[in-house]
C-alpha cells in the first residue's frame, strides 16, 4: 500500500507501527484464545492495558501526584455540560473565554446550567487572536475560567497559558499531548482522543484532586468526575479498544522522545508550511494573529479563489488528503497532529510551493 | 491459535469472521491509504459505515419509521441519567421496576432527577423472579415505566414485556438483538453494545419520535437525544471503531439467517446448559423463578461448594473462560451471547455432566 498524508482535522492519522500493532493482535491477544476486545474490563489482561495508559498519562505529561487521570466517553461535546453541571454552583458564575467555534459550544453548554461570564470575546477581531495570557484574570467569585486550548476550526492556539486564581479548566482536544503543560496551572483538563491520543471513543480528563470535593449534589453517576476517580475509570464498562489503541499511541509518543521529541516536530512541521505560506508573495493568506497561530491546524485560503478545486484536486493526487476547509470558514486547513511525519508536512509545504509558481 | 470458549459477562465473545475482517482493514480501508479510524467521520467513507450500520438496526429489528436509531457513548450507565434528566418533568415521576442490582442502578441515578415510584421490587424473592407482565400497569401520571429486560448478575429476564399506558423505556444492554422486541409497546429502548452488539464504546438507543418533543429544557447538547437524532448521531465525533464493528457484526447477525436464527440459536444454548443443571439430581442448582431464567446469563451454584475452585480449573484447562460468578453472587455464571457458538455451550454442558457424575 501507498499510505496517504493525511491532513484530517480528526479523527487524526495514527502511527503506522500502531495501526499494524492493533492489527497482529486484533483476531488473538497474548495467546489468550480470543482478542482483547472480548474479554472482561475485570480480567488482568484488560487491567493491565488500563492501568498502562493511566500511566503513560501521566508520566508523558509529568503529572503530580494530585492529578487524576480518567478515561470517559462523549468527547469533548459531553464535557461541555459535565463541567458546569458539576462545578457551577447554583447562583454563582464561572468565566469562560470565547476564542471561536469550540468556546462557542463550551459557552453554550455552560448556560443552561448556570451564570457565565464571557471575560474575552475575540469576536471583533473575528476570532483570529487571542488576549496575552497574563492579562487573563478570573472575576471576584468565579467558580473556574474556562478556556479552549486549541481552536481547530480557527486555527488560533494559546501559546502560554493563563495563572488564574480561580481554577484553569481547559479543552484540550486538538493540542493535548503535543507540547507541555504547566499543570500547576490548571484545575481540570479534557480532550476527545481522536487528534493526539489515538482513535476517537475516549475522552481523556485530568483533574486536580480538590476539585473533586466541589461537585454538585444531583448529578447522576456517570456524570460525576468522582465516581470516575473513586474507581480508576472502572466503574462500568470503558471503551475498550479506544483505550487499548491509546495506551499504544503513549507507548509511541514515548519512544519518539516523550513530549520534548514530539514538540520540536510539531514545531519543525509547523514551519514549514507556514514558511511556503510567507513565502509565496500573498499567493496564500493565513488571517491568524502571528502570535497565536496554531501549530496543529494550519488555515489559510488562497488569493485567487478560483483555484481552489484545482488546488485541493492536486493534493488528493498527490496522496494529500484532507485538506478542505471547515464547511463553516471554507479555504484549506492543514493538521498536522503529533503522528503526521516531518515528510508529510514537507509534501505539503513543497507541493504549496510548486503550485504558487504554477500559477501566481 | 486455539480459540477460547468465552464466557465472560461482557465484553462478550464476538463472532471470529468479524475479528478476521476487522484486522484484514485495520491498517487500510478500501485502498484509501489510510486506516478508517483515521479518516474524518464527515468522510463518505464513514458514512456509509455509519448509515450502514444504523439502517441494520432498522431491518433487523423490524423498526417502523417512527423510530429514530441513535449511536451514544457511556453505556447504559450513562442512560440512568440522560432518561430521567430528559423525561422525568419537575414534580411529576416515573415508574421503575426493581429486578436486581442494575435495575437498582437506574432508579438511583432517576431519584436524583426527580420522583420515582418502584411498582414492583424483587427484593422479598431475592430478585429470582419477575412480575407477570400483563398485571404491569403504570401509575396515573408516570412520565415513563422503566424496566431492565434482562439482569445479567441476577440472570432473570422478561420473556414477554408490559403494556403500559405511558412509556415503556428499557435498558436491554444484556439482550438486545437475542430475540423479536414488540417494538410498538416501547417509547425507548437503551443498550452497550458490548454483549450482542460488538465491542464496547457504542451506547445503541432506539426511541420513538414523539418522546422527542417531550423533553426537558435544560439539559446540554449531547445529553439531549434531539441533539443525536437531527443530526444522525453526527454532531460530534462519533466512537468509529465501535459502530464500524457494530456494523460487522450486525452483518454477521443478517448472514446467520437475521433474528429467528439467532433466536432460535439462544434458546439451543441456553437449553443445553439449563438441562444440564436439571439432570444432575440437585449437583448444580439454579435459583432462578423457571418462568423468568434468563437465555444470556446462566447463573448457578455447586451444592458442595467446596468443588468451586476445582470446577473453575477444570473449565479453564478446557479452554473455558469467564465462568466465574459475579463477586456480588458467587457461584457460576454463562454468558451465551449471540456470538457464542453451539459448540461452546455444548463444551460447557458436556464438562457439567461430565464433572457431576466424577464429583456426585
Amino acid at each position: 500500500m501507498k499510505r496517504a498524508h493525511n491532513f484530517y482535522a480528526g479523527p487524526s492519522t495514527l502511527p503506522l507501527s500502531v495501526l499494524k500493532e492493533l492489527q497482529g493482535e486484533m483476531v488473538e491477544y497474548h495467546n489468550l484464545g480470543l482478542s482483547l476486545l472480548e474479554t472482561s474490563h475485570r480480567s488482568p489482561e484488560y487491567d493491565e492495558v488500563h492501568h498502562g495508559a493511566m500511566h503513560l498519562v501521566k508520566e508523558l505529561l509529568s503529572l503530580p501526584d494530585n492529578y487524576k487521570v480518567l478515561f470517559l466517553q462523549g468527547g469533548a461535546t459531553m464535557q461541555f455540560s459535565m463541567v458546569p453541571m458539576n462545578f457551577l454552583a447554583e447562583g454563582s458564575h464561572a468565566d469562560y473565554l470565547n476564542s471561536g467555534a469550540w468556546a462557542k459550544k463550551a459557552i453554550a453548554d455552560a448556560r443552561l446550567y448556570g451564570s457565565v461570564e464571557v471575560t474575552f470575546d475575540g469576536k471583533e477581531k473575528g476570532y483570529m487572536s487571542l488576549p496575552e495570557p497574563r492579562s487573563v484574570v478570573s472575576t471576584p467569585g468565579a467558580q473556574y475560567v474556562h478556556i479552549t486550548s486549541n481552536e481547530t476550526i480557527g486555527g488560533v492556539q494559546w501559546k502560554d497559558f493563563p495563572a488564574t486564581e480561580a481554577p484553569l479548566v481547559a479543552d484540550m482536544s486538538s493540542d493535548i499531548l503535543s507540547r507541555p503543560i504547566p499543570i500547576e496551572r490548571f484545575g481540570l483538563i479534557y480532550a476527545g482522543a481522536q487528534k493526539n491520543l489515538g482513535p476517537s471513543g475516549v475522552t481523556l480528563v485530568i483533574v486536580r484532586e480538590d476539585l473533586l470535593t466541589k461537585e454538585q449534589g444531583k448529578v447522576g453517576a456517570y456524570l460525576k468526575y468522582s465516581t470516575h476517580a473513586e474507581s480508576d475509570s472502572l466503574y462500568n464498562t470503558p471503551p475498550v479498544f479506544g483505550i487499548y489503541a491509546l495506551g499504544k499511541v503513549l507507548s509511541w509518543v514515548k519512544a519518539q522522545g516523550g513530549l520534548p521529541a514530539v514538540t520540536a516536530n510539531n514545531r519543525t512541521k509547523a514551519d514549514l508550511v507556514y514558511r511556503a505560506i510567507e513565502s509565496t508573495d500573498g499567493f496564500y493568506h493565513c488571517p491568524v494573529d502571528p502570535s497565536f497561530r496554531s501549530d496543529m491546524n494550519i488555515v489559510f485560503t488562497l488569493r485567487k479563489g478560483d483555484l481552489d478545486k484545482s488546488f485541493l484536486d492536486g493534493s488528493e493526487e498527490r496522496g494529500m488528503l484532507g485538506l478542505k476547509g471547515h464547511r463553516s470558514v471554507g479555504g484549506f486547513r492543514a493538521s498536522l497532529y503529533n503522528a503526521m511525519p516531518i515528510e508529510g508536512a514537507k509534501a505539503l509545504a513543497d507541493y504549496m510551493v510548486e503550485f504558487a509558481q504554477k500559477n501566481g
